[in-house]
């Protein structure tokens, strides 16, 4: 059997998604559409706005045939780190294509991988404070290889090439077009623009209609919904009560912001007003909103290390020829493959404990249990 | 001018409390009567009902001439320690008096005190699993110096008198009676009992005639008041995200209690319910409750030993006399003497880094800011 990857976050999932899932099948031909998607937590530093198990369904009943979760300590983070945390994961359970949407699906991404590879691209003149990573990246690029996109997709295929490059992984590279979504008046011409106006409708109790397949509308409208306003309080209680030594052992911070952040919590009322009176010229609202998450759910650096050296694939779902594939690759994976989760995976030094002190706070606000004791769903 | 101390919480001030002030001045005729009191957390493990400062103004309206606050680190401790942390701010106030109720005044405590020094009390058969450490310790008590008392004002006078040897300071006990206390349908015949049938009284909006002055009463039920319901989702949050390592910094921590704790959050959903599950015969109530405060505020052992080596005396408010005193003494106080908190003070390593911490969730609560920029009352 043939397997195509995608990595995603279906935050939630779309009618745009669906079509990337078949897009995918369709150009690579393979017989399964293997999906490695951000658990709870995703990219821009906030919770999904459903939890894992709904969005793993939604993806399963629309195209994918496997979903296996990114854990938290890959999913919050930057492009590049998220990137290589999934191509690694594809890797494991052997997939060698990996299909992404992009604005230019008519780059060799791989080429300008290369060429980025060759260039010593991170000099010591990353040290503009005046501007974010990201600009003077884009800059960088530019100058080393001639690259002058900077569309968010475009962006994160790159992302994806690098990380093929730096695993060493067999890994073919399938970048399709996105007009196939919905232009409607919406303007979704990008997934993760789309899955932003899918979530402010959702919130705000508007139409859905056209822009998710019809089945999902009455799963939205009755699931519990996450976000910032429920994490808040806990970011600042966080914040006023740690001390300075603990904030720094938390992933991605930074020289000085452990003092902005703790002195500017106490007059902030909300996520928004919180991150406005932490912004500067030098970092963009997603890198301070990952660390602001990675500080709610006490992601330390010692815990995305150990995450790191013991990955694992968990396994969400699974549709009669995922199962096939899974079959036909368990005895070559090199990662645990789990699905069932036993409590000493959850225990302080198991397998699964960083994405366990997340999830419990999925559970605190739902009910819902996430990982003790659930099985794939079919 | 003489100075008479007492050592006090005020939890919520009452009219035994008035009472006792009265007393004491009358005993030692002294001036001035200086009370030590438990900032925004008390000894029991919990905030104090009302806030520090409603409480300040009630001792003064009621008998006190001088209020410092006992910072949180003397405050939520075992009753030894309590007791040496109120002795010492009392003898570095130049206080030479203390006085204190007791269900024993007619005892000896000093001398009993000597007789317990002698012994060696902590001998290594202090590692029974079964009974409590208060248990244990009533026991050597009773063999060591023929003590059978175990009325807990008198056994927190032992600890003054155990304090004061330790210390080497100059200090004469003043125990009187508790017979004045209101004999009542409500049997307020302890300080402690009543603060708390008073606590229970206002939860449950009942009348407080004739317990407590009856200017206070309007005073009161208007008051925002603290307590674990507002603390317990914190409490929860942090023993979900935070890592063992962590909770081992957490002071009173003891080997064992931080499996016990994190393993039995998930399914509490209030105070009363985690004590109950994480509660065993080796520790009492009041222990594990302390703990888990100590916990909620990070109250680690790195911030007890800070807040040992700077100890300051915050004033809370004076009258004309003990302002006066205040002025005889003020040349003499080996402690920096607060009348203002500044910023710096505040400051992650400043002299009040960890009431600040502290406090702050105080302030979270009910928008009251609680040290900053504060005045004594007068």
């Amino acid at each position: 059997m043939q397997a195509v990857g995608m990595i995603a976050e279906f935050n939630p999932f779309h009618a745009g998604h669906a079509y990337a899932l078949a897009q995918a099948r369709k150009l690579t031909q393979a017989d399964v559409v293997v999906v490695v998607m951000s658990g709870n937590y995703v990219q821009r530093g906030e919770p999904a706005i459903f939890d894992k198990w709904v969005r793993a369904r939604a993806a399963l009943d629309h195209g994918a045939d496997i979903v296996i979760e990114l854990p938290v300590t890959g999913a919050v983070q930057a492009a590049d780190q998220f990137a290589e945390a999934g191509v690694a994961t594809l890797a494991a359970l052997r997939v060698t294509a990996l299909a992404f949407g992009t604005e230019h699906p008519e780059l060799a991404y791989l080429d300008l991988a290369r060429q980025l590879e060759k260039a010593p691209l991170m000099d010591p003149g990353f040290s503009d404070y005046t501007q974010t990573y990201a600009t003077q990246l884009n800059a960088a690029y530019a100058k080393t290889a001639g690259i002058t996109q900077t569309d968010p997709n475009f962006m994160l295929g790159l992302s994806y090439a690098k990380a093929v490059l730096a695993l060493q992984v067999p890994m073919q590279l399938y970048p399709f077009g996105r007009q196939g979504v919905a232009h409607d008046a919406l303007h979704l011409t990008a997934n993760l623009a789309s899955a932003s106006a899918i979530r402010q409708r959702l919130r705000g109790g508007e139409s859905l209609a056209k822009i998710v397949p019809a089945d999902l509308i009455p799963v939205y409208t009755k699931q519990q919904q996450y976000g910032w306003p429920q994490y808040f309080p806990w970011l600042k209680y966080r914040l006023q009560t740690a001390d300075l030594a603990q904030l720094r052992q938390v992933a991605t911070m930074a020289e000085g912001l452990e003092y902005r952040f703790t002195q500017q919590i106490d007059d902030a009322i909300d996520m928004t007003s919180f991150l406005k009176r932490v912004k500067s010229k030098r970092y963009t609202y997603a890198r301070l909103r990952r660390l602001a998450l990675a500080i709610t759910l006490n992601m330390t650096t010692a815990a995305v290390e150990k995450a790191r050296h013991l990955p694992q694939l968990h396994v969400l779902g699974f549709t009669p020829a995922g199962q096939q594939y899974l079959r036909q690759v368990k005895h070559q994976v090199g990662w645990p493959l789990l699905t069932r989760v036993s409590a000493d995976m959850l225990a302080p030094n198991g397998i699964l404990a960083m994405t366990h002190r997340a999830d419990r706070l999925i559970t605190t606000i739902s009910g819902v249990e996430q990982n003790y004791g659930r099985r794939p769903l079919m």
